[in-house]
């Protein structure tokens, strides 16, 4: 049984609810971060904080408690849930209100919610063998840079790469990617150069993206941040996607089509090894 | 203090909670419907019904009880509650599970919430002097015809038409407007043809759409289904909304500029008249 956080409690989870007239319910009204915990401390913290500030003030969602409050809430569910390995999920709502397309009064004390999971993340067979993706339209809102609960889009799109025997689904719009349905999306190019889509309102601004960027950066590997055509990914040596729970994790498969020799790269290989590395050391 | 409904309990609005792992919570993996309340009866109960499964089964959500459940529910919140004039909402979603972005097992009881509001529907003062509504992009996913909870979009374009002094907004895609924010959009012609976008992807298939079109066919005016530019606006003799709360609600300004006379149109009053004789008619 998981202890998780709500509103300034520490509850059983099966006693964790919000109300029914939480606009996180009833709109979609909502932000979230996932962060990744890994021996006990947590990946890129400050990076998270900073994206769920830019994610509410969006949104003109207030925050509900002081970024110390958080990191406090934080370290308080890894201890009481023995968190090893894992991710920490966060959710703030505009809170709770009766029903209206109109926000509620600034005062409506937002709703906070967090929770553990308890998930082998360096131990990960789907990145040992690789990842098969499957493109599929990208039909989502065009903020997708705002990391809202409007989550439906690419649920329905893992749900779809599930039943083509997939592993996962990159959204593609106008003939380019953007990105996968919980990752971003690169391709190594057969001379090296690594690409990812550059960053716009299209893309969620990965906290993993920038942390692997940097160690590419680190490495003195070439990269281009602009957008790849699906037609790309065929020409491509190697194809890997970046989150907080798959970390470095390499694509091997794309619609059926093998990419290289249908084996992890060497260059996904190298950056999901310096990136663990890199988290270990600086993990608060 | 309101009675409302969830998944089998009748309960003080206080007490009425969904689990923190609701997937409506976290990724608004649910649909809605809101149903009018005249004179203690339900207006086009069957049709939002009907709407209601074509939208569980876009997203292959199970029915989580009967039509006749839902039909007696209805009926117990508006005896409990003492509606005489108001809306009934409605929210399914997948259930409470583990956060994944794949569906949960098909057995995970789905949720299942009603709640009244009381309202005066039919004396409605906005009405009765018309909306000044603005234009607006429309950034919504790609299935605007599957009645979500992914309802931020609209709430943000809604309050952005209050901060600029107007009461709503309709949401433009590619030159052409779509729809309100939580309702159908109408101009009528100088020569009196009714235009309003046809039903496709990109637009609500409004409960009060049909009936208002079948008065319009009824009183043997002209009515056009398509897509119509936010220039024509301009050159129209009057314009209006539908929905289930604001019934045929006539647009008085668009952006700054005069429709018209600056008063609600003679086919908006009209069809307003005729469409509440037919709601009390046939509610059930």
């Amino acid at each position: 049984m998981r202890t998780v956080y709500v509103n300034g409690s520490y509850l059983p989870e099966t006693e964790a609810h919000v109300s029914i007239f939480d606009r996180g319910f009833l709109f979609a009204d909502g932000v979230y971060e996932v962060t990744l915990v890994l021996g006990g401390k947590l990946v890129d913290f400050a990076a998270h904080l900073h994206r769920l500030h830019r994610s509410l003030n969006e949104l003109r969602i207030a925050p509900p408690v002081s970024d110390d409050d958080l990191l406090d809430i934080h370290r308080a569910l890894i201890r009481q849930n023995q968190i090893d390995e894992g991710l920490i999920y966060l959710q703030v709502t505009r809170g709770a209100a009766d029903r209206d397309f109109l926000f509620p009064d600034a005062a409506t004390p937002r709703t906070l919610v967090l929770f553990t999971q308890k998930k082998a993340i360096l131990n990960n067979p789907v990145a040992e063998r690789g990842q098969r993706v499957i493109t599929i339209e990208d039909l989502r809102w065009r903020r997708c840079d705002i990391k809202t609960v409007q989550l439906l889009y690419p649920s329905l799109a893992k749900m779809e790469a599930k039943s083509r025997g997939a592993d996962d689904a990159w959204l593609v719009r106008d003939g380019f990617v953007t990105e996968g349905t919980s990752n971003n999306a690169y391709i190594v190019t057969r001379n090296g150069t690594i690409v990812t889509r550059d960053l716009s309102t299209d893309i969620l601004h990965g906290v993993t993206r920038h942390s692997v960027l940097q160690c590419a950066h680190d490495l003195q590997l070439k990269v281009e941040e602009r957008p790849f055509a699906v037609g790309e990914i065929g020409e491509a040596a190697e194809a890997f996607t970046t989150s907080s729970s798959g970390l470095v994790n390499p694509v091997v498969e794309i619609d059926g089509a093998t990419i290289g020799d249908g084996n992890p790269g060497p260059i996904a290989k190298r950056l999901r090894h310096i990136y663990i590395q890199r988290s270990r050391d600086t993990a608060i």
